[in-house]
């Protein structure tokens, strides 16, 4: 079956793998590119995940995550930009393609979202000069209304784009299926951002019906009620091309098979409806 | 306290009280505006629960809930047009204001949710004739979007307001905060919605962090993170002036205290908080 056009998003087996066990486990089943986690670089060690990366050859179309630049306080906001700036050079540091970021929610004891979002767009501001300076490019992933509060305050494709173009060059999105498939104007919005080649990232994940928790019950590809084929052509006629990449938090289910079961799954079913 | 400008949507009770005694209750913690559930009226009995609202004089702010239009068939998108109607004459038999709408999501099997849109867009085309001849104005609830798949597949306030606009008189929107307050495009929608006059209702429910539930786990107004008097704000200056409608489902916790305790609560926050 084919893998050729197939990430792996390494928190898809983070429960059974550290990050080496992961990459071979991804060689092992021929998918040769993947989106490691900053946690699961860390506890491997950024050389060695550096190292391991490359050794088997794998293409890294992504790393997670930066982000969560809304705090309570200035100096909690610019220790997040602090952050920001290490995670650009862990991305760098493993070969990414582009540094994705979950941009945060609203801070401790907050009601105002307008005040969030301009948070997150001081926090691009000040992280984009050193991105650009090491030639690492941001994608914003909008995600899914449900995590506005305590995740993302960035929940559309048009809003993450109407950022990219606030922030200028260097800056574009993720878009994954599992947070933006309801979206009316969702056609609309990724025509737009191929347009302005601000693709960076393609995530697949499915919408389970019903979906028993918030953050950990995404679904594998087939399981729920996305149409990825349709996506895949919005997608492409838009012009970008890069990568399916699989990204499945799945506490219940995924995380409790086998990763050798994952990974073939994956394969499966990106064959069978991607 | 205030119970002026203060409504009752019966699911706030529903575990509690059947309508007769919800009515009282809210009689008796002087609320004087009510929105009842089909459910509950048609287990109280029509003609009865009609007799019972207008003898404690109250004002039906809403009628809950005509919609789920979409049905993988045409026999069943039929069935689903001949309910509303039956929705309509009740809604006009307790003295609704309106009748609200939860549009209804994919059919069974289906992953095309603009083809369900379309049957949203269809069924309202043919009650409306019907709910013109009768004097019902139909209230469009756009629904959060990680409803999309299996409740309303109208999701976002701009949604509603195009569908609004190519039905024509007659249809209009109710805004429940929890659906809508994350919309990044919110108040521009809520502006547009008061100059074309198309608010009917204004739902008020707050948004937990976290939240253990996707449907019954909904907050009492000042436990979560909404920002009620912003958002009245938005919709006082967009010219509607009508009653805030509570409407809280929460089966863990405000259904399992005394619908008593429930109403004060009810007050006393819309009072502090709304």
């Amino acid at each position: 079956m084919k893998t050729e056009g197939l990430s792996i998003n390494l928190a898809t087996v983070r429960q059974q793998w550290n990050l080496r066990e992961a990459v071979e486990g991804c060689a092992r089943h021929g998918i040769m590119a993947i989106d490691p986690w900053r946690d699961q670089v860390a506890a491997y060690g950024l050389a060695e995940s550096a190292r391991v990366i490359k050794d088997h050859g794998m293409r890294v179309t992504g790393y997670c995550r930066g982000g969560m630049f809304p705090a309570a306080d200035a100096a909690g906001r610019a220790a997040a930009i602090d952050d920001n700036k290490r995670a650009i050079d862990e991305a760098a540091t493993v070969g990414a393609e582009c540094l994705v970021f979950v941009v945060g929610g609203l801070p401790p004891g907050s009601r105002d979202l307008n005040a969030a979002r301009g948070m997150v767009a001081e926090g691009f501001a000040a992280i984009l000069p050193y991105a650009r300076s090491v030639n690492m490019p941001l994608a914003i992933e909008p995600l899914h209304p449900m995590y506005a509060a305590d995740r993302a305050c960035v929940n559309t494709l048009g809003q993450a784009l109407d950022l990219c173009d606030l922030l200028g060059d260097g800056v574009g999105v993720a878009i994954d299926t599992y947070h933006v498939w309801w979206d009316p104007d969702l056609a609309r919005q990724i025509a737009r951002a191929g347009a302005a080649k601000q693709i960076y990232a393609h995530h697949i994940c499915d919408w389970l019906v019903p979906t028993k928790d918030m953050l950990l019950d995404r679904g594998m590809m087939g399981d729920g009620i996305i149409d990825f084929r349709a996506f895949r052509r919005m997608i492409e006629d838009a012009g970008f091309h890069g990568p399916q990449e699989v990204e499945i938090f799945s506490a219940q289910d995924w995380w409790k098979r086998p990763g050798d079961e994952v990974l073939q799954t994956c394969v499966e079913r990106f064959n069978q409806v991607c």
